[in-house]
């Protein structure tokens, strides 16, 4: 069928009934090159470098590669079990309300495949534009294989814009026989999400040193608490009198068959003060855990599910071993176990790739954001509300090289509240550049991720940190703080070469803080009693919350000048005035990209209409 | 050409390339098809009821008419001297940048038609889809007719969006020939703008009775005077012992000519309260005009360029005549002479049509919105400031019938730094429907609209009005009041039955603003004097416009309760409490009603695509 021919048709001049009639019949064309197409194909393993299960069996698993010159993502997806079909899609926060669907269904004798959409209620719509397009097919011993492509952006408003960062993918699967797309009942589905950062950066490998070493962090053939969520923790130890090495490079090692299980891992180094660090492994919840433990906070490396090997730009490397770093190491392993499975036994871990041969420069790790204080809050009940934290350009003045610096991955942090969070550039005034964005951000899928482009910055530029939280099933302020019910608006940025600066953040000022609580203790008629002797969190527990209170608030972190916290470590500050600083001044804003569509065609195609008028004069 | 004809093609399986040359083909020959129409048809005068000088010599004339089922204008474009082409388009407030354009251009030898947009800086694009359609070109004595059909709304985002409310149409004349759409530079054109309401509601001629006579107020011969702006005054007098009647209708009576030159007429009533008023035709701001003037301020009839006549729903008629009325009337012409013509004579005004017979109802007119005071004002600088006035669920429940008034006429009302003006109806703390609405609206253009919809007020109801102010181009706050550049928020609502609710309005409570003032004071480092004895005005002119104090009057706004103006007259209220009443809450909005488009042909088409996978399971 596909090598039937028919002369080409030269058409000079038709009327438009039968241009009509000859648009119908290319269309139905096509629709058959296609499905001959589908059956053809055969999707190429090699392809798809990213992989992740998506539901905790492993039944279904997803490949993908992004194209950055076609702004398209190329999805293989393995269907183990296949029964009567199944919904893959992409929703702003993993619901499976007003999510973007591609569907594969059958009524028990044929199959179809759709681009779909759900509304508020769930229910399900094809698509009037099909933009998850199906490229092939293919059935192997190991299941059904499905390869199917999507732009970053379509431009329909039913369809989910395909942005950096977290991406909440769901699925569901069809355990009956649907006659039609609408019969799908999504609330009877067995399903789940699965984040993953599907906009991977494309960034060369740099040339690895002869003389590299590897040394693995993992778990000692542990066994899998048979709950959902588990935080493990081991502590390991580097060799005596190691000395300093520069980590160039890690991986995950996850054990054969706990794909679906290892969430994240981390490996942290231990405070240099304390000379040793006690033996442990066990749950980090554990009340048999050593206190001194929460002194292992640094740093060394972080993996989370759909991450790949983590690279340090070839100038630079992470700095271990050698007198002044302690070498004690915590490994923190989140297992993450809905099925709640038994006695699975578990070795995993990260593997570092170091080398003695040290690179010219340290890498360094700098949290900007906002100070842990309480006097950054979030009313109760907002669906999204912003805190912003500032790196000023004093403290940059001061605390950078004249050459500046060159960030190349981010690790954004918040607590259970945040939604989205994004540090830009500013340099006289004027955004730049985007740091890091995450929109669709989860406090559950932190990692750290490599920078699409390294951002240079040099003394005077300011970074600025916005987090947006979500306090809708709270009932009182969230304040800021350690605890996990109190909020972070963090992010830590890793760069080279390595400097002084390891903090840059912000809060307002406490002072403008207390103006605020007399504020509304006089514009509201009830009587609350905001004496002085009351800390802020009980202030802010007991503010009435209504528009104003809020709105005010609002007004007044967007206005009041802010203590700085431009620190060498978390404790000693660099010499200067960092109290009552003005906010920096925004003149220019960053505009959003708008989405690229595919150019609509319109009535008239976009060309001039002639008219036979004669001149005109 | 045109009848020349080829077989239908039948192809039943294509390779892609031949597809793609086909499509192609089928292109040109609609793009044939096209010009051949155009020589062809010929533009019906009578299809286009709704007619408008563009420019003030009347050598581009518009005539258009509405289409309601297609959601599309037609437009037909007398160019009485066409020289090189013009410009024809559509701006948010008249400017010549950021428009929507038709474009007619000649080369000198060739000519052409097409859509095109002008970016930020007035530089000229094709757009990518073409959405002035050209349905017609024709040559004739007076001039050269261009029909054109535009949809209200095209989705493509370079387009305006054609709403409900005034539309500021701009043109430009092309007076040299230009080789490409690019090549023409705006900023040299001689152009100008002039302001419509395009979507004219589709509303029956109601029946009118047989004893309906006619009493014309028009302006006695006067000379124009040779300035850009002029309003006019005339007082005119009914005769003694004119007894009540029921105005049914009016419409305006232009003398022929001047069309381009009348732009609104109003007449109003005196107030009864005097026994007679001096006569007076002159300029309504002489120093020769009696005070007493002030007192003829209650609306009959109002009248703007491109309105046609107004007719009262057949169940209500304006009383007018009859005791307790005055016998004094005041017509008022706004002359817009901008090319300073001298010597024209005019005789235009108003043509009253009335009747004996009674009409069941009186029709009534009652103020919605701010009550004029300093209280409400908007700080300088600000692009766009919302102020909400308020007519409350207790002032309805007291003061309409169980029965309810129907609202089928609105008229708009701010001083010169109004920009949009919205009025909603809410019930039970939901938003249920628009009374008018006007986001394009214009100080300068302010006429009495039907009312697509009649509109049903009852005892509870709200009716919350919205005006948004621009006073970019002000250092000083601009307070509430009469004076032309303190600022208004009226909708002037015309309805029946007549009750004795005329006037339902809010203003923010002066205790909230008083502790507004002392907040500014305490919070601002300045020391400003926010003394008890200053009056409000002067307190809004010595605050220091930063961004809390900006934020926050906005917020008190939006939280402080109000005082209600719910009165029989400006100066009585109905018995009851009506300091520091509570805004009404709203919990449901009104969903903006999104762009309707074109269902957008996508990458593929919309019906899912069958898989040959055999059954699944």
């Amino acid at each position: 069928m596909q090598n039937s021919r028919s002369k080409p048709c030269s058409c000079p001049s038709l009327k438009l009934r039968e241009v009509a009639s000859m648009y119908l019949t290319v269309v139905a064309a096509f629709l058959v090159i296609l499905v001959v197409a589908l059956q053809g194909s055969v999707p190429r393993q090699s392809d798809f470098p990213y992989k992740v299960p998506l539901d905790p069996q492993g039944l279904l698993e997803l490949s993908w590669n992004v194209s950055y010159p076609e702004q398209a993502v190329h999805f293989q997806l393995l269907i183990r079990e296949l029964q009567f079909g199944l919904l893959f899609g992409m929703s702003d926060r993993g619901e499976f309300e007003n999510a973007d669907l591609a569907v594969l269904w059958s009524d028990g004798h044929n199959s179809y495949f759709g681009d779909a959409w759900s509304d508020a209620k769930g229910q399900l719509h094809m698509d009037s534009q099909q933009d998850y397009q199906l490229l092939g097919a293919r059935r192997a011993p190991e299941g059904l294989y499905l390869l199917f492509r999507r732009a970053f952006s379509t431009c329909d408003p039913k369809d989910y814009l395909i942005e950096d960062g977290t991406v909440h993918l769901i699925y569901g699967i069809l355990e009956k026989p649907v006659h039609s797309l609408q019969a799908i009942n999504i609330s009877a589905l067995h399903g789940g999400l699965q984040r993953v950062q599907l906009l991977k950066p494309n960034i060369s490998i740099p040339e690895l040193p002869q003389d590299m070493k590897t040394m693995e962090i993992t778990a000692p053939d542990v066994v899998i608490p048979s709950q959902e969520t588990t935080y493990w923790c081991y502590m390991a130890e580097l060799p005596e009198g190691f000395p300093k090495h520069h980590i160039i490079m890690y991986e995950p090692v996850v054990t054969a068959g706990n794909e679906a299980l290892v969430h994240h891992m981390e490996v942290f180094q231990c405070a240099a003060e304390f000379d040793s660090f006690p033996h442990y492994n066990g749950p980090c919840d554990s009340k048999m855990k050593p206190e001194r433990l929460n002194y292992c906070r640094h740093v060394l490396a972080a993996w989370a599910m759909g991450a790949q090997a983590f690279y340090y730009p070839e100038e630079a490397g992470l700095a271990f071993g050698g007198p002044g770093s302690s070498r004690y190491l915590r490994l923190e392993i989140h297992y993450h176990n809905p099925l709640v499975f038994k006695g699975r036994r578990d070795s995993s871990g990260i593997r570092l790739y170091y080398t003695a041969t040290l690179r010219p420069h340290d890498a360094g790790i700098m949290e900007l954001g906002l100070v842990y204080t309480p006097v950054m809050a979030i009313p109760p009940g907002e669906d999204s509300f912003i805190l912003t934290g500032y790196c000023t350009d004093k403290c940059t003045q001061l605390a950078l090289p004249a050459a500046g610096i060159r960030i190349f991955a981010s690790q954004l942090h918040t607590h259970l509240a945040g939604r989205k969070v994004v540090t830009v550039l500013s340099r006289d005034g004027r955004e730049r550049q985007v740091v890091n964005a995450d929109k669709h951000y989860s406090p559950h899928f932190q990692e750290i991720r490599m920078l699409k482009e390294v951002v240079a910055v040099f003394p005077g530029d300011e970074l600025i940190t916005t987090c947006t939280y979500n306090t809708e099933d709270r009932s009182r302020a969230t304040v800021g703080g350690f605890g996990i019910l109190e909020e972070m608006c963090v992010n830590y940025v890793h760069y080279y070469p390595q400097t002084q600066l390891e903090l840059c953040k912000s809060a307002v000022d406490p002072g403008y803080l207390h103006r605020y609580f007399n504020l509304v203790n006089r514009f509201n008629d009830e009587e609350i009693c905001m004496c002085p002797q009351v800390s802020v969190p009980q202030q802010f527990y007991s503010i009435p919350w209504n528009t104003f209170n809020r709105d005010v608030l609002r007004s007044l972190y967007g206005f009041a000048p802010i203590s700085m916290h431009c620190n060498k470590s978390s404790a000693v500050r660099f010499p200067g005035e960092w109290e009552k600083q003005p906010l920096p001044r925004i003149t220019g804003r960053l505009r959003e990209p708008g989405p690229r569509c595919p150019p609509a065609p319109g009535p008239q195609p976009a060309a001039p209409v002639p008219l036979q008028l004669g001149q005109l004069r």
